[in-house]
């Protein structure tokens, strides 16, 4: 659906086997909205899910101490329509590190088609002072284990 | 919220006297998530209705035929965290008119402040075809009336 | 749009002053689904803001030790379809009190008019075990100055 | 979660093996709320995934005309809290057949155990008028032959 006016209009659309994680959510009628077809912030739904199952294996054991990651920047390309019933695929992977925060990307497909794709920023916090915080060394190590495969 | 890290960290923070068009929404304790504070795709929610609001007051009267606008990307840059109870208002403008499609700039202000702001890309389809079809002249004349202030 | 078949049937459709607390909320474009009128479910999040507003004011300052209350039940009939955009307003107050719950009489106006009423049950718990405890009296006596009026 | 004070409490819990469809979703992390379990209100959105597919199937081919189903009532009896990941299995069986209406027996499992069970009824209506409408007698032929087994 993307015209030549989005300024992400040059992006490759990314492929499932570019990325490290993928997981099976089941779509529902309540994802439907008013125009019958799932609604736009919903994939934003399925992304959520991913990237947190996708942090959950990285991180695993990580000591987290005080901090905690918020979400700083949503970004989401939709390619092809999806429709009740069915399954997705979500995907997430690393896409870029920064000092105090990660680049996820993601995407969802739908047998076997790319219905979307996007990236999402998250900021490391401290959760008592909700102010950013740098990623320490240990994190980064992990998160460079799962980047996404160029390109994607 | 916004890193260095971020595509979009250069970009200024609207202000609400920037934009042609405001709706207030009331938040509610079910936007809240896991982390009890307003969930990220929920700003996509508040979004959709203030774009969708003045879309049918800019293109009031105007003759669709066939054709609608689909979702074809949308970015969010979260700024504040947004705690229920209270209320939101919601903005919106065009931001830049496409051959085919129209982005509007949004935003979303809590008591005077930007809690988030983005982009909305909404390509014109036919919807029997589901294909991407122009703008016609009369509906660009119609959004050049109500662009976002230069700098929004 | 209840038949003679519902259970509930010979209950009569509450009026707006009956309630002890109401509060506005603003309907969503997103609140619609595929059969583009508000969703069944969505009612019940307006329930559950107007239900914890109301439990908030009710028992401001009183001393919850590590008690909390769950959702055991909730009943909703649907009188009228609503249609975004447009505000409802919901209304809530206490029609039983058990003595490990509280059962609240809800309701839902729109332009005057009950678009939806029921009932919720919640249950007080101990956060820690999750297992159902006691009412005490303070709280007891705080519910029974704000009991919905007979009849709703 | 239901105390003595419940109108239902009398009421069995329901075994998977009554009920003649089931139905298999994926919970999602945006499926909790503040309290950091799932929703109340998303109990019914699985119960519409359920009970929608279980209409196409025991209606499959049925000409509808100009009528369909919406919902007069909803209730829910929450018994077990439940937590993202995971799966649930829903399921729907016909409780009872009104002149204008059924009534859905419905309930949610969560690793063999019921987490909540309720019923939903659904009024036939003339789409055009949105006046109800009596259920013909293929359609009480068709729901007869997928009842919830008795004591469900």
């Amino acid at each position: 659906l993307n015209d030549s006016t989005s300024t992400d209009a040059g992006r490759a659309i990314p492929r499932l086997e570019d990325f490290p994680h993928r997981t099976t959510i089941t779509m529902r009628l309540g994802d439907h909205d008013h125009q019958n077809h799932v609604n736009n912030v919903v994939y934003g739904v399925y992304f959520e899910s991913s990237r947190v199952l996708f942090m959950r294996e990285t991180l695993a054991g990580y000591d987290w101490g005080t901090t905690g990651f918020v979400v700083a920047r949503l970004e989401i390309n939709f390619v092809r329509e999806l429709h009740w019933p069915g399954d997705v695929i979500a995907v997430c992977g690393v896409e870029r590190l920064g000092s105090k925060s990660v680049t996820y990307s993601q995407a969802v497909f739908h047998e076997g088609v790319c219905a979307a794709h996007g990236r999402t920023t998250m900021v490391l916090i401290d959760r008592t002072t909700r102010k950013s915080t740098a990623l320490a060394d240990p994190m980064i190590a992990r998160f460079k284990t799962r980047m996404v495969r160029s390109g994607a």
